[in-house]
């Protein structure tokens, strides 16, 4: 199994043709690696109906030589050729008049200092255009991000004797994160998350020096990156026995995750989803402890189309590779999430995700 | 010690008056770090002359509210109202008419949302307000960064009886990386850099699973954070005796390193400094096989300004914190890098890095 660029290319030109434009200047490094397999920094991307060309400098050159799929890498002497001017020279070599561009993927400064290279060619400004490719993964990326979830499960699973009494949040994210990368893993999908009784309450607690108690509730957010691809994973927990508050609070996350769930396959809006699960938070006691957001999708990049909420205008297709993760979170008491990674499939979802959700620790 | 925000503010807020601004639109997370003292995401500032205005959301807003020095913290329900008018209506609320705003931490297309709400104000593209500020550190970022390099000299120290033959680029950095944040690094500085034989020559070699071998050269840049201030150091070594060639590399190397550091003191131009190093690797045999940068600041960011190379226009001022790299690199054969973060003084500079430069290791 490979990753499929060209069909990628394809894809991305038909959208091209259809807004009757010629090129796309990639500006997102999340779209170069997408398109091109590069996974460099300081790259610009210009995509034509038959060639791809990717501009970079020296300090970047043989990595781009050694990564990309059949792309034209030009090797731009900073101190002697604008990007702008790197840019237009491709673009009249290519005979280009009109063209899209990520708007979104570019500083105002530097677009600045662009854009009057580009005297005589419409420029389009555009959002999205590969993002929304990137949605649907195919079967080369949604087996990477098994891989990297299988090792954030196995990571979980070797650590979890770790979080016993007295564990400090950030000693129990550390080993989580080695143990990932001893696994495989190339770095972290994102800095773990590791909140400790009323800690576990904010949704991007960092690591801290807290110790963990007897009672406290727990909430682990973490995940692994394979070729580029991410996990992420939350598994929350209590340090013993439950009280019935704590239980009640688990109990109502956890059926508000499956109604989501069973909401979920290709053609369902995200909206009906996204309400699934705040429905039941909603009638719960807990309905003024929660947040918005239900999910993302998740691949090249942590947080990426669709953004599952209630605003979200998103209809789920088959491949998409979302988070769900609804949580409630009570300041000053503490929190509870779960959050698996999910295939959408045409009649349902795949479980990406496998670690048990085991609520109470014994200790 | 403690960070000092107000003098930072009104050193701020004499620029605005010089440019006859009353106001600056910070959309640069390190800017509002330095400015604020916040660490969180998605948010942006307003500095008027009278206070400082933090535009975030709920999900972090407890963080800002705990982080945040005498700061007005906004919390923006994003459905109901755009980042432009959130931004238009504390600008009305301070009577304000004319702003500079960072446009190079602003996208296009997020600008393109702004820049209607706010008809009728002059705004001034800026690039660099803040950044000029934090060249010069004070005297607790130094010691901040200081810490920092302390934990990364302790770990490489820790780690080095692990750089043995048959340890792979990958497990070895991992050991420093693990090491780093045992010791208390937040975090990673920057991805770690680890390179064996011809891989050293990479200048951003990746780790991989390629393993040391007797004789390789050996390439290690890393760094500790603390505070959210940066170290940066690289270490490079021969894996047992060096033969001649690797030994030249090595003396040239330092020899340009000692000669940089030699012209090094506050009020002399970074263009010297930059052609002191490199007259000595021009003038040796290895001339072919050197890059253009020398070296660049180091705070909050890992690379900051100065970037210290032959067009930097910069002059040293006392309390720049810069790291001083020359390298070597011999494509399919191997490099050497020594770099040092270093304090600049009246009369000369600072060592911030302290771990020995020992070439040949005993295996």
């Amino acid at each position: 199994m490979k990753p499929d660029f060209e069909q990628r290319l394809s894809k991305l030109r038909q959208r091209m043709s259809a807004e009757g434009k010629q090129a796309l200047l990639v500006f997102s490094l999340d779209n170069l690696r997408y398109l091109a397999n590069y996974s460099g920094e300081a790259a610009y991307g210009i995509v034509t109906m038959d060639q791809l060309f990717l501009i970079t400098d020296y300090r970047f050159i043989e990595q781009a030589e050694e990564e990309c799929f059949d792309c034209q890498i030009i090797c731009r002497n900073r101190d002697q050729q604008s990007l702008g001017q790197a840019i237009r020279q491709v673009l009249d070599e290519k005979h280009i008049t009109s063209l899209l561009f990520e708007a979104g993927h570019i500083t105002l400064q530097t677009w600045s200092g662009i854009a009057p290279e580009l005297a005589g060619i419409a420029c389009t400004a555009s959002s999205g255009v590969v993002e929304e490719l990137r949605k649907i993964k195919d079967a080369w990326e949604i087996a990477q991000i098994r891989k990297a979830a299988a090792i954030a499960d196995q990571a979980l699973h070797d650590c979890m004797p770790l979080l016993c009494i007295g564990v400090s949040e950030r000693d129990f994210a550390l080993e989580l994160e080695y143990r990932m990368q001893k696994l495989g893993s190339e770095g972290l999908s994102f800095p773990s998350i590791v909140g400790f009784g009323p800690r576990s309450a904010l949704p991007h607690c960092i690591p801290s020096a807290e110790t963990l108690s007897e009672g406290d509730l727990i909430v682990v957010d973490f995940g692994a990156v394979v070729n580029g691809y991410r996990s992420d994973m939350t598994r929350s927990f209590v340090a013993g026995k439950a009280n019935t508050q704590q239980r009640n609070i688990y109990h109502v996350v956890q059926q508000a995750q499956q109604a989501a769930l069973d909401s979920l396959h290709a053609g369902q809006l995200a909206t009906i989803t996204s309400s699934a699960a705040s429905k039941v938070i909603q009638t719960s006691e807990f309905a003024a402890y929660t947040s918005t957001g239900l999910g993302h999708g998740v691949g090249i990049q942590l947080h990426e189309q669709p953004f599952i909420s209630p605003v979200c205008q998103d209809i789920f297709q088959a491949n998409y590779v979302v988070t769900i993760e609804p949580g409630i979170y009570i300041p000053g008491y503490g929190g509870v999430r779960i959050e698996d990674d999910v295939v959408v499939l045409a009649d349902g979802y795949s479980f990406i995700s496998q670690a048990p959700k085991i609520f109470e620790l014994e200790i």
